[in-house]
């Protein structure tokens, strides 16, 4: 990208999809004048909308045009018009998994955050909730048991056994460590590495390495926590948490349980990045086809996947600072969508393009 | 055993152990007059005390009257006086790990709820923690990715790889899943089984197994469950559990988190059953050395113990639900030891042996 032109991918997909992210463009135009930058969008057909306009979820045309970006902004996938593809056709299998190898998009970022005016929302016991809780777990996708081979059955009779291969290499441990400890310098300067060093050979080694990946950044503190006390801590003392490194299958718990915390799931941003800071950028939650077209979709999530785009593909952290503040802002004035009020309160509910507009406008004002 | 006589291994251990292992025989003493059955109990030195007298934290002597009973009634090991001993001498790893080699003790009760007036120590929301919560997490305890061969490391320079294999029989899921369902039939006849077999193999062969286990037991239902939904949902609807069970690493994880839902971690104890239905019963908590003989330590958890091996290894639900009565009344009398309090009622804190003779004046008269 030059110094102030960014090239985006912009894949809205099905469902909710196209709804967030004509928020989430909104909000980013607003900011390119506040911050004399240039974003240039190119849209896609990813999912679904793909199948039906070109005949598969991933054409290459949509593939060409992330290759010529310098980040995707992603919407979601899928919806019951797809559901009785073939599982290779379908449209999450297809197009996530498809941009996640074509870009070697090993490492997923799931940021999860108590906002200021939501405590009532999260599932914690109100003094542990208004404690604070804002963390970002870091979860290496592409290795570990999920992946690892051999993986298989055998044997016979009542001695066949299950088998699965979780394998790590220092390499795929290093470079997973650094997108931990890179992201902590712009958060809490803070990371907790969670393993499983006491039985598990792959955390010994992961142990080593993300020691040795820590002396490269004196500024940022280290903790070793086990798998099963940081499912406990999280719950009791979630304050104490900035960035949790993890392997695949203890982040796949964590990240969720982080999601649960929040008990606003519908406002969560994820990417997945690769070795070259090149980024995918989704919100956590599907394509919400029930509600799809009906306007009162939360554009919250696709925003601040868009605000974690800047941070991390374009290290505009003052950008995505702007627009964060501006959410929070609007989360704080009660300014909400329906699924995040009470059933009482249903008749405040603000639209999809409503909350679109309230934050660009805080953003422009700002 | 004979019909009403039922011989049991009594080994305290250290620290905190000795005191509260007191409080329990004092309420299976009354549980012997009132529903007229007869415990020999036979008292063995273990872990660091028997060190100090015997030489080795598990002298011969006392896995001999392990063999000779129907049960082991365990109280806790370890202590500083001890921890700078070898690693293969230290009291824990002697003593539990060498008990539960010699008898096969392949499964690991972990039963944790919120008990009623208590509500406020559960870090979940008032509203949640009062919807209650008495959950039994059935662990398998000497398989899966923790034993699985091979496990090491491999390769050179930056391809340098740890690995870990996850692994299990056919024969070993359906043991721990009769363990299960033979639980809950003891209970609210509710099996969760836990796994990830989307994209785990041992998952697979798991959820096959414990279908096939399932139809012997048609009165229980059956819901499998995948551990990162199972690690959420905890949190935000923990009173939809029952029995969960589980493989090695995630009942690891399952059950601690479990426990700290409860808020009150020092009530909760704990089992590990053989095949044949022998089983050590033991408080989940440790031997507690910092407030060892001060006559402050909650027997609850041991007392709690007692009541698990009636109803596990002897079969007498009906002894250990009027225990288990007795202990919820004292709860919800507020009668409580000085942990259970918050630091402006520390005046109203009870010792280690008036609760047991609360609790055993209540079974008394109940
Ligand atoms: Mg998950
Ligand atoms: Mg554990």
């Amino acid at each position: 990208m030059s110094e102030n032109t960014m090239k985006i991918a912009v894949l809205a997909g099905d469902g909710i999809g196209p709804e967030v992210m004509a928020e989430a463009l909104k909000v980013l135009s607003v900011a390119e004048q506040k911050f004399s930058v240039k974003f240039n969008f190119d849209a896609k057909d990813v999912g679904g909308a793909a199948i039906d306009n070109h005949g598969e979820a991933l054409p290459k045309s949509t593939v060409a045009a992330c290759e010529a970006a310098d980040a995707i902004l992603f919407g979601s996938v899928g919806g019951p018009k797809w559901a009785n593809l073939p599982a290779q056709e379908q449209p999450e299998r297809c197009a996530l998994l498809g941009l996640r190898g074509h870009f070697d998009l090993f490492s997923n970022l799931r940021p999860a955050r108590i906002y200021p005016g939501l405590e009532a929302l999260s599932p914690l016991r109100e003094d542990i909730a208004k404690s604070g809780f804002d963390t970002l777990v870091v979860r290496e996708l592409t290795s570990g048991i999920y992946f690892g081979q051999p993986k298989g059955r055998s044997g016979e009779g009542e001695e066949t056994y299950g088998f699965d291969t979780m394998r790590y290499s220092k390499k795929e441990i290093r470079r997973i460590a650094k997108i931990a400890f890179e992201a902590a310098l712009k958060r809490g300067s803070k990371v907790h590495s969670i393993d499983k060093a006491n039985v598990l050979q792959t955390s010994v080694l992961w142990r080593e390495v993300v020691e040795e990946v820590a002396k490269d950044y004196p500024s940022v503190s280290l903790e070793h926590m086990y798998i099963d006390n940081a499912a406990m801590q999280l719950i009791r003392y979630p304050n104490q948490f900035d960035v949790m490194l993890c392997s695949n299958l203890m982040g796949d718990i964590i990240s969720d349980e982080c999601a649960m915390i929040t008990g606003s799931m519908g406002l969560l941003p994820s990417a997945s990045i690769n070795e070259a800071g090149f980024g995918m950028y989704e919100p956590a939650g599907g394509s919400a086809p029930d509600i799809a077209g009906k306007g009162i979709a939360n554009p919250i999530a696709q925003i601040l996947s868009a605000s974690m785009m800047l941070r991390f593909s374009f290290n505009r952290g003052d950008i995505a600072d702007a627009i964060e503040k501006a959410v929070v802002q609007t989360l704080n004035d009660g300014y909400l969508t329906g699924e995040l009020l009470a059933p009482e309160k249903q008749d405040q509910a603000k639209t999809t393009s409503q909350v679109g507009d309230y934050i660009a406008n805080l953003l422009s004002a700002s």
